[in-house]
């Protein structure tokens, strides 16, 4: 049987929807059917600008978009604050879902969008696209080794990148009204996600976040960290900000192992990406050296992360529509984690850096 | 004028000794003159296992080494518990002293050494080895550099490694008694010190704990870490374990560039080490991968770091006995602030992780 070609529908214009667009292009079993614009003359630039197929078809409201019948799935790159709205009417309308990062504003929110996703039968994955990349695949074969890795200790994770003038003054990330979680739902979410797929999602007991968060005037975190706790004593801390040098990296300790990388969320390079593993690392003699020092891994990947993320994506929809299957619910699992994570982290800082209990 | 030829005693036969016996024997300023244990018989096998020059004297005991008028310095790698009593012993008998880490048990202790050493005018210094690799130096440049690397914002830090069943249940940093700050005191100052050593010394302001350190049954510290903040909103994390697979790292990170590397306290290699740095980087148009991606920065050593150390020490002690000069107090006001530190997150602990002033 020939693999059923998934049809992506766009609504709204935004920055990342250039990116996705490339990616829904070339992921080979996705096609760019549609993109929706508050105006006719916006999607319709939007579309020509981003190489869209020529039969693409170009709407002038969201409704519109929703309305069509040969979409499958609805790409939601909107402002945080507008996903609840649209999500659920994209699934009310029996659309899968591919939403963006971080997926709400909290995890309430969240909750909504998932109710009305599996009334409907609708599949939903939040758009965090290393999570796609066949390096992440390969770095937790690692984490998952007893021998090469044993237990998961200590996770650091971290994403900075500096904004300029008219990023902090502009963007709708640094908006309270639109993406209201600011630098910790942006960078945070990679950063929080990072640490809950290394632990294979067992979420914390505890988040503590640290002091000395840095806000706009508008109230919106432009950088903060955290450090999350588990039962069996495992300890990780995250750091986000918008206000320094562009930086992402994990760094995962076990018991006999470390896993580090610098380009986790962004790889340097879309074909080939790598990390650094190191197992049984131990000193010579006089310790004056290593033995079994770290070793550079690189893995070839055939299309772009984003677009490993389109084709699966369309994979799980098209199992749902040819098959008959059910929704995979572990996407959307992995998304209200990330979630809740962020929502603690929100919290310990608005009551005074104390210790948030994690309640899934 | 020749090179002033320093010699060097050593009072005890540590493990940690064997390294710096190579490192006086390879440093070129630097005679390794005598060996003390409190029995002749260890010293003297010592001395024959690294290499000791044919004249070097043993010594039945340290009191005697200390008597020894051709000695200009004493290295003591005694255990921590023991400094205090030895440090103050040498510098009343006028020898200038490289003393191990982490200095003493406490700052209390150490300005009691300070002070003899000053009213001495004896040069006193850390064994900090990796504060004198050359690439130490280019890092610094890295750092100091207001286009490269802007203004320094945050800081992680970690060293990490899994003692082995003998190490956790023998090891003189494993015992209250001997070294009292377990992997804080060993790990910990490593990790400590470069924070400081990253901000300028520039001393934060609080220091607080992070939930969930490990203790022995004796009640030393096993793993540990902390945030240390300072007034003008730099963060920084530390984190030092006993349980977890050798990792060491320090990550800087600037407003225009990001400093790492993974081998800061013992180098994978002692003739050549690396560092990474990026300076302005950013993503391509489509955030589909970097410009300006991390580069990689080699630098040689002439002579291990050790060695590189004792040449140091060798050359400030030559200055003070050929030259008249005064001791560099750089050095110990260093180990100082590295001492408050620690004091200050074991103080965090012990108060439920309450943030710590520091009050220099």
């Amino acid at each position: 049987m020939a693999e059923a070609i998934i049809h992506f529908g766009i609504i709204g214009c935004a920055e990342i929807a250039r990116k996705v667009s490339r990616a829904i292009i070339l992921a080979p079993n996705a096609h760019l059917a549609a993109v929706a614009s508050r105006s006719v003359e916006k999607a319709a630039a939007f579309a020509k600008d981003n190489n869209f197929p020529s039969d693409a078809k170009i709407h002038g409201s969201y409704e519109s978009l929703l309305d069509d019948p040969e979409i499958d799935v609805v790409y939601v790159p909107l402002p945080t604050s507008l996903h609840v709205k649209w999500a659920c009417l994209a699934a009310q309308k029996k659309k899968h879902i591919l939403l963006e990062k971080p997926v709400a504003l909290n995890v309430g929110e969240f909750d909504k969008i998932v109710e009305v996703c599996e009334a409907n039968g609708v599949q939903l994955m939040d758009g965090t696209m290393w999570m796609h990349n066949p390096r992440t695949e390969k770095m937790k074969e690692l984490l998952t080794d007893k021998e090469r890795f044993g237990e998961i200790r200590t996770i650091h994770s971290c994403f900075t990148f500096a904004g300029d003038e008219n990023f902090l003054k502009n963007d709708i990330r640094v908006k309270p009204d639109l993406d209201g979680l600011g630098a910790l739902g942006d960078a945070g979410w990679y950063a929080t996600r990072a640490i809950l797929w290394a632990t294979d999602y067992e979420l914390p007991n505890t988040v503590i976040a640290l002091h000395g968060p840095i806000f706009n005037e508008a109230g919106v975190i432009l950088a903060c960290g955290a450090s999350l706790h588990w039962d069996d004593g495992k300890i990780a801390t995250i750091h986000c900000s918008f206000l320094t040098h562009l930086t992402m990296y994990i760094t995962a300790i076990g018991t006999n192992g470390t896993l580090h990388l610098d380009d986790f969320v962004i790889p340097f390079n879309e074909k080939e990406s790598s990390f650094t593993a190191s197992s049984k690392s131990w000193f010579n003699e006089l310790v004056t050296g290593w033995t079994h020092s770290p070793s550079q891994h690189i893995v070839a990947s055939e299309i772009p992360q984003e677009a490993c993320m389109v084709r699966e994506f369309a994979r799980l929809v098209a199992s749902i529509k040819v098959n008959g299957a059910k929704p995979d619910q572990s996407w959307p699992i992995r998304s209200r984690k990330t979630q809740l994570l962020l929502d603690a982290v929100k919290e310990s800082i608005e009551k005074g850096f104390e210790p948030v209990k994690i309640v899934n």
